[in-house]
């Protein structure tokens, strides 16, 4: 059902299971002439790696790209681009206790009643290890949008209800921030409080929910389609299609729902020898065209399913079960940090695309 | 660039601009075998209708939908059903004054940056006109689910900061509900609520924003994709193509955000022979495929951008301007309202093209 | 199914048959500011026109375009194009014979075993109606094409054994040629031949195949895409999506299979300060990629199903049945005459849809 | 561009270079539940190797496919299945005096066109190389189709002038006979004279031409759809997507051009109980869709462009050069003898697709 590609243009397609013999993508449509190389790709995955800071999930592998076509003399050729990341450091022996069980808030359950079939190591196919392979892509991504001048930057923006003030002028700086802080969260302050919180989950077994905020800057006005394939359609799917996730908006988002056209409206205003706003509710989009202004929108998270705490539920033969996760198992008291690089993949992936559907816009 | 199309193999391409000659939609990938009439179709583009109500936009126009093919005895032969709609009523030259203005939270100033040419009679492609589309091939896909016994509903959940209760137990109830209240809201109270404040913008000359819910019952378990095409990303993708549209959720959705895990998790329980969960966080889909349990989410859509206060702006040429709507002109103070039949379009459009997707998973 | 549309970036999706209310295309992604006009398309329609010579159907219709949006003040917007042609003339009543047959040679059956449901009134879908779509499509990519200065036609290349003699280094004059000449074929003496041949079909109600061959002119070097879309695949693809077509080839075609190497490879030349080839039994393509050399490819047509000899067939019932063509039905004794302007538009399309693809290929 | 995938909902998408470290082939939309191992794959590669006769590319190597995912417990999932093969055995040195001149009948002209880059190490991506991995793919279409009874073969049916005669009936002994022999052709006389007309080729450093016939029985009726997606489209496209194709025809094909409707016209008859045609012009289709008849094609390959002859052609710079192949180069003297079991993989893949797009034919 080609449920496994992205894009139209610039089109990425993955594959592979958590617990299977690699994970990876092909990266098709990237045009030629760009240069890249593995450690490019391999800079961006360790920012995803799981065991970076105390609160993530402690798998400690290190994920290794191998660039394996689409690449000649340090150069993209045109051709499909596949990246392949072997997966290491897995146990699956710990899952086989988990294969009867519905697992509270997991796919289990409906992969096996889409598919009659479920590969539970590691949860196969429906592991957030399927991500990295996103975030491989997005590298490749990355490097067209630089040629254009595009900056895209993600960070935790909420966890639970502690939430940051983040001022988005300064990209290279606040990436700096980002990526040095062990939540992925630019604003000190409430980094701290995010982090106590997390220690106070630890010690309950439990997880909490989250924001992710997107930003990108230099996007060129007119990228994005008019009617069924807006640039904000696009993030939405790319966003809704993480795992986790349960809500995304743009600009003002939700909080539209409450305001008056007369507040919300942005003022066009002549700034710098172009068309600007003076405020930028709409996010950087009018009728699913960018405007050239800041692109903004923000991704939600669902606290993590995989808790330490006990939980009723039904093994597969319907009867109930006290279900408790083994020992050893890894847990994210907040998903919404690892998925921090991937909203950022998610959106140099829609940014690709979007500036290569647009170069037939014109005669 | 393939824009105006959605979905894969029940898929519909849109066409026709606000004051052109017509707007039409081509549904492709009925299965054959499906009763359908004229009349059906018009049923529920009365709905969406304008000038239904006191507070929605005065266009007097009622559309009259022409079933120009893929109909053959009463029956869908499985081939393209081309739907027509003529435009009528309509006075493009109060339009005039406004080609030269970037109208504040329209799109012409994005259409112009792309294209170069912007079709300003009635805003043209960009104007909410092209939603009757939806709404048309609509009734198409609730012919298909409501053979596999599939209910959808929409109704306003929210104008400005006033929320309505409702309980979405018996759909039939809430239809009618729905659909008999001036303002698409099922409960009454809140309803007069509302109506109170769009009385009161009205005097204003101002808009505000509103939420749409949207509801599916007997949804099979199943549906959906596990990664770029989870049912939740083509609802989001569906929802913010829709004009106005700033955010989407699904299930417990921003406010999954401040739970934990063990308040999210919805527990497995067996009910009426089968899994269902006690609680329904997840909005009816884990990993992307639905759960069985009821499709559950919200569609958030800022304040029109017409309206009746003078505003800033600047001209083609880059001067500033008052801006001031032309006399006559037609203002909704709450375009969720009229949102209401499209987002419930929009959700049968995605489950019609889930539904012949899920039928290659298996052998 | 989507199996309605043709084409990527440049993408036709069409509707209608034989004997409904109408049939239609609509054509996105074309770019914003080209100039076309309803007369334009109208033009090419008449080409195709049943009854504009002896030999063809004597269905008298004069099919007429409407334009009913994506074009403002005389140019495209960028927005959808729908063109619609009403059916007129039309006599179903004498179908209604066919209703219980399995016409030889003919889709009913198919249509049968695939729908379960058969619009038998003119062949509905099945007709070769459906091809003045294309046409009508192919109108607005020749203007695209034109803007690049890449000029397309095809001709009457056999009528059975009699095969013509045409040299394509002057298009403009061959076009003229072509399209004054009854059966298509820029050759006079052997159009004769030709008609001689239809004059004898005619008395003995049978029919005969033919070969149209397409020519394309100043193509870029650069179209086309290495692997699966080959310009020459997607050509093929083209040409077998014609009605009676069941065969094509591009270049040296099935005569490459008993050339030897060495007389096959065109020899790379400088000529006119451009890398050329001395010969060009590729056909103007290698590796899937435009050459810049002239594209030159064959459709075979099958001798149409329907004839005026009596035949043998079964019912629906299963019963042996004499099967003969009620009196006044049409008939064509070669629709590989009609199939000419339709060989063009796909042509047309196929290079429309190249030509914007390519734009991607490089930073 | 999305250019290296083929295929709807039985989808894949290939990458890799001849020279490059690995080519492979994500293979998406697979049902879940079909048995599948490597060594099933390794099976259908091994008959496409190199090396295998006297007559083809003495490439010694072995490819080994391994399964990277998709499969657990010896059946697919429904998850993508990703098919890699490592490259051994080149020694892309020898390549080095190609990399400065365009080689007559090759892609390198073209790909520099386009992309301005062009990976010359066993000609990269243009390699025919790329077909193992549809090779790798058509063995699990091949499953899926096994599990619905139908079954697909391809042969060498002609090479140069030397045509081969076969019957269909029994596909289980033709498919011994054809993979059995040194050719792959299933007609014994022929292949004899086959072999000694590459005996001469040999000797000569020239090549020739063939055309490989491809078949599949217990098709059913119904697959395909019946315009743009005519199941001959789909195979035209596939056949002419293979490298060095030049012709594709179905049934009669362009022998059809020479016959009368009435002795082209299959007669339906009643047998087993079932609708049939006394004769197969048709080859299997009417109107796109399959009639349950056999599926039986052709296409024609050019003689290869590699040859030891001597030649004339241009440098990158323009100017004239005298060229001869490499000391040691590969050398295939029919192409069209490896193409055998590729034109059977497509043929696999063709069907596997329609057969899944086909489920959504009727309520």
């Amino acid at each position: 059902m080609a449920s496994n590609s992205f894009g139209t243009l610039f089109r990425i397609t993955t594959f592979g299971e958590s617990h299977g013999k690699a994970i990876g993508v092909v990266v098709d449509g990237c045009p030629a002439g760009l240069e890249i190389s593995e450690s490019d790709i391999n800079q961006e995955l360790a920012l995803r790696a799981p065991g970076k800071n105390p609160y993530t999930s402690p798998r400690k592998e290190t994920d290794v790209a191998e660039l394996l076509s689409g690449v000649f003399e340090g150069r993209t050729t045109g051709a499909p681009i596949c990246i392949l990341i072997r997966n290491q450091d897995y146990d699956s022996s710990k899952y086989a206790p988990l294969k009867n069980i519905y697992r509270p808030g997991h796919a289990n359950f409906t992969y096996l009643e889409k598919y009659g079939i479920f590969d539970h190591r590691g949860s196969g196919r429906a592991s957030a290890r399927e991500t990295a392979c996103r975030v491989a892509a997005g590298a490749v991504a990355r490097k067209l949008l630089h040629h254009f001048h595009i900056e895209v930057l993600a960070y935790l923006k909420q966890m639970g209800d502690v939430e940051a003030s983040v001022d988005v002028s300064n990209l290279a700086e606040l990436r700096q921030a980002t990526y040095q802080d062990a939540v992925y969260c630019p604003d000190a302050n409430t980094s701290s409080a995010m982090c106590a919180q997390l220690e106070r989950l630890k010690i309950e077994g439990d997880s909490v929910g989250g924001v992710v905020e997107f930003v990108a800057l230099s996007v060129p006005a007119g990228l994005g389609d008019p009617i069924y394939e807006k640039l904000e359609a696009k993030l939405a799917s790319a966003m809704l299609s993480l795992p986790a996730s349960k809500g995304f908006e743009i600009g003002s988002g939700f909080n539209a729902s409450v305001m008056s056209g007369s507040a919300h409206n942005d003022t066009f205003i002549s700034k710098n020898d172009r068309v600007q706003t003076s405020s930028n509710y709409a996010g950087g989009t009018l009728g699913g065209i960018s405007t050239g202004m800041p692109l903004v929108g923000r991704v939600a998270f669902k606290p993590a399913s995989s808790i330490k705490k006990s939980q009723q539920t039904l093994d597969l033969q319907g009867n109930q079960q006290e279900f408790t996760l083994p020992e050893g198992s890894r847990h994210d008291p907040c998903v919404a940090i690892r998925a921090v690089p991937v909203v950022e993949a998610m959106t140099l992936l829609v940014l690709a695309d979007a500036l290569l559907l647009n170069r037939s816009a014109r005669l």
